[in-house]
C-alpha cells in the first residue's frame, strides 16, 4: 500500500513543543474567563446544512466542508445538488453554533448567559503560509445583556486574558455599525447602499483613501458624497462626535465604552475609538470592536453586538455580543516572538538496562515525579552515548543512567 | 425561517456543569500522562478517504463520515461512487491518524515517542443511550519500543490517570493475541479461522459458555475441538500457562507484565490473566489490555501491541502499543455516581444597578479575581428577589448587592 502520510491539504499536524505552548495558553484564557464568571460550553462540529447554508456567514458559506448523507441510499444523478448528497457540514464559525445552542438549551443556563467556546472551525480557504482550513477560536459571549455593560466586559475579560499571556501595548479599536451607517446616509447615500459602500471602506488600511475613494467612484457613487464619508471618516474623533447626525444614545453608549474600558486599562494597553472600523461580518448591529497589536498587520482579536441573529433561529428575539481571540494568530506570533517567559524545565530522562529491575526504576521515577518532574523512563540503547547526547540536545535538563553495577548515576546536561 | 434548533442526530451540546468536570478531568489525566514522560500532538479531524478506507478499522469504516469534494467540478452521475464525490472523511480512532503522523514527522520526534492524544473521533453509530456519534477519546502510544516495557510503562501510566480522577478497585485484565491463537490451533483449527472464531469468542461475558459453543457449532465448527477451546480458556491461569503450546518468550512477556503491573499497583487495584479478552480491532499483534469497573458491565479502558500498523503506512516497520480511556465512559460514571470530590465553591456573584459606576464595580469584582474567586458581574433585575432566589440556588456560593444608596452588602448564600 502506498499511501501519502502529508496531512490533508490546508490542514497541519501539531507537534509536541507547539503542542505544550497551546495547551498552556489555552489554559491560561480559559482560567481568566472562568474567573470572569463566564461558562464553557461545546458544540458539535457538525451542524445541519439546513443552520449553516440559511445563515448570515457571508463569505464563508462558500467555504463549507459539506458531509455526505448517511444511513440513506443515495439519490444521485446528473443534476443532484449538494442539499441532495448531504445533509451536514462543518461549522465556519462559533457564533451560529451558539445561537443554536442558546434556543436549543436556553432553560438550563443562567440569563443573562455568559459563555466560553474555545474549538476549531473550518473553513475551506485557499490554502497560504500561515491561513489553515481548520483553526482554533477562543470566544466568550454575553447572551441576554441589551446595555453597554456587555461590551465592557467583553472588552475587560479579552483584555485580561491577553495581558495574561504576555501580551502587553496592544490597541483596542472600537465603533459602532450605526455611526458608520449615519456617516454614509447623511453623505447622501441610501440605507441599502450601507453594506456595499462598507466593504470598500473596510479596504482603507490596505489600499489607503485614494484608492478607496477611486474604487467607489468607479463602482458609480458620487464624488461628492464619497469625499464627505471620507472626510468624516478621517476627522471624526472622540471629542467631536456631536458633529455627525445620528441617535444620541449611541454615541452616548460608545463613549461610555471607550472611556470604562481605558480606565480599566490601567494603562496597559490603549483604547481607541476607530471610525474606520467595519468588519466583515454581515451580523453586527451595534457596537463592533478589534485588537491590533504591534507591526503585524492583522488583528488578534475582534468582535461586536449581533442583536438579531438568536431571534432569526428562535422565536425570540435576544441581544447578543461576542469576541473572539484568534488563538492561532496569537501562537504565530508568540512563536516568531519567543518571548514567552521559559518556565523553568523540569524534563528528566531516566537510562536503564533491559536486564534492570524496571519495577524498581519505575518506583524511582514516581518519586521525582511526585516532586513535579516530568520523568521519561527509556530501555539504553548499546550505544548510549549516542542516545545520552540527543537527549541533551533536546530539552533533558536532567538524565540518570541506571546501569547493571552501578548506582543511580546523574549526568550534567 | 424555521430552523431546528436540536444538535445534530447522534451528537449533543455539553452544557456548563459537565464542560467544568471535563475539563478538570482532562487536566488531571494530561497533568498525569506528561509527568511520565509522554507528549501530547494533534491531528487534524479530516484525513484522506485513502488512508481511511484502506486501514484494518474493520466494524469502523462501515460508519465513516465522508467529506465532499471541494474545488473541483464534481462528476455526479447515476454510478458515482463515494470516492468519486469525496475525498476526506472525519477520523473514526485516533490510533490510525497517529500512525500517519509519525511516518510524516518521525525526524522531528524522540524515539521511542511517547505519545498523548485526546480528541474527538466520529463514527456513524446507530444513535442509542449514552452512545454517540461524535466523542473523546483519550489515548497513550508507545512507538519504537519492542519489548514489555513500553506494555509496563502505558498500564502504570494509565491506572495512574484513573487514580487521580478517583478511580479505585478497578481491574486490569491482560491476555495476547498469541495465546488466544495458540489455544484455537491446539484445538485442531487452522491458522485462518483463528480470526472467524475469535469474535465469537468476544461474546463470552454476553452469551455465556453454553452461547459460545453453540454459535460456533452452529457455524460448522467441530464439537470437540471447540469444546476443548472453551475448557481451556475457562481452566487456564497465570500457574498452568505452560500447560498450553505455544512460543515460551510469549508466555513469559505475559507473566512479567503482569507481576511488574501489580507489583506497581500497590494493592489500589486488580491485575488479572484473562485468557478470555478478545478485543475487537483487527489490528492487534501481540498483548491486549482492558481496564473494567465495578457493576458497569463494559470497559473504561483499552488497548494492546500493534507492531504492523505504522509498516503498512510507511516502509519502516516500527513496533506500537497503545491504551486508550474511554472518556465519556468515564464522565458517564462520574456523573452518575457523582462521587467526585467537590472542590470548595468559590463562585460569586455581584448585583448592581444600572445606574452605577460599573468600572468601581469591575474593580472590585478584580479584587476577588485575584484571591481566587470566580466572580460574575450582573445587572440588578427590578425583581431582584427573584434573581437573588434564582442565584442560590444554581451554584453560588456569594452574593454582593452593591445599590445607589447601599454599601457592599453581602448576602448569605
Amino acid at each position: 500500500m502506498s499511501i501519502h502520510t502529508n496531512p490533508v491539504r490546508g490542514t497541519r499536524d501539531i507537534l509536541p513543543q507547539e503542542m505544550e505552548l497551546r495547551d498552556k495558553l489555552q489554559e491560561k484564557i480559559l482560567q481568566i474567563y472562568r474567573s470572569h464568571g463566564f461558562e464553557r460550553i461545546e458544540t458539535p462540529i457538525l451542524e445541519s446544512l439546513d443552520l449553516l447554508m440559511n445563515s448570515d456567514g457571508g463569505e464563508n458559506l462558500k467555504m463549507l466542508f459539506t458531509v455526505l448523507k448517511r444511513g440513506e441510499k443515495l439519490d444521485v444523478h446528473e443534476n443532484s445538488t449538494i442539499k441532495d448528497l448531504c445533509d451536514t457540514g462543518l461549522r465556519y464559525d462559533l457564533t451560529l453554533p451558539l445561537s443554536r445552542f442558546f434556543a436549543n438549551n436556553k432553560n438550563s443556563l443562567q440569563f443573562p448567559f455568559k459563555a466560553i467556546q474555545i474549538d476549531n472551525v473550518f473553513r475551506a480557504e485557499r490554502p497560504q503560509k500561515g491561513r489553515f482550513r481548520s483553526f482554533k477560536q477562543c470566544d466568550i459571549d454575553i447572551i441576554g445583556e441589551e446595555t453597554q455593560v456587555a461590551e465592557i466586559e467583553l472588552i475587560h475579560t479579552t483584555t485580561k486574558a491577553l495581558g495574561e499571556i504576555g501580551f502587553k501595548n496592544f490597541v483596542v479599536r472600537i465603533n459602532d455599525r450605526r455611526i458608520l451607517s449615519s456617516i454614509i446616509i447623511s453623505a447622501g447615500f441610501e440605507p441599502e447602499e450601507v453594506s456595499s459602500i462598507s466593504i470598500v471602506l473596510d479596504k482603507l488600511d490596505k489600499i489607503g483613501q485614494d484608492g478607496v475613494a477611486k474604487e467607489l467612484i468607479e463602482k458609480g457613487y458620487n464624488e461628492q458624497g464619497v469625499n464627505d464619508i471620507i472626510h468624516s471618516f478621517t476627522t471624526l474623533n472622540e471629542d467631536n462626535l456631536d458633529k455627525i447626525e445620528g441617535d444620541e444614545s449611541v454615541k452616548n453608549s460608545l463613549l461610555q465604552v471607550i472611556r470604562a474600558a481605558r480606565e480599566l486599562s490601567d494603562g496597559q494597553y490603549e483604547i481607541v475609538f476607530d471610525p474606520t472600523l467595519v468588519r466583515g461580518m454581515g451580523y453586527y448591529t451595534g457596537q463592533i470592536f478589534e485588537i491590533t497589536y504591534g507591526p503585524y498587520g492583522f488583528s488578534i482579536a475582534g468582535g461586536g453586538r449581533y442583536d438579531n441573529m438568536i431571534g432569526n433561529i428562535s422565536k425570540e428575539s435576544i441581544p447578543a455580543v461576542g469576541f473572539s481571540i484568534g488563538f492561532e494568530r496569537i501562537i504565530t506570533i508568540l512563536l516568531e516572538e519567543q518571548h514567552i517567559a521559559q518556565e523553568i524545565n523540569k524534563k528528566v530522562a531516566f537510562l536503564y538496562r533491559a536486564e534492570e529491575d524496571y519495577v524498581e526504576i519505575m518506583k524511582k521515577a514516581d518519586e521525582f515525579r511526585k516532586l513535579g518532574y516530568m520523568v521519561t523512563t527509556l530501555v539504553a540503547k548499546k550505544k548510549m552515548n549516542k542516545q545520552i547526547n540527543a537527549l541533551k540536545d533536546s530539552d533533558y535538563s536532567y538524565l540518570f543512567v541506571y546501569g547493571k553495577d552501578e548506582e543511580l548515576r546523574a549526568i550534567e546536561s
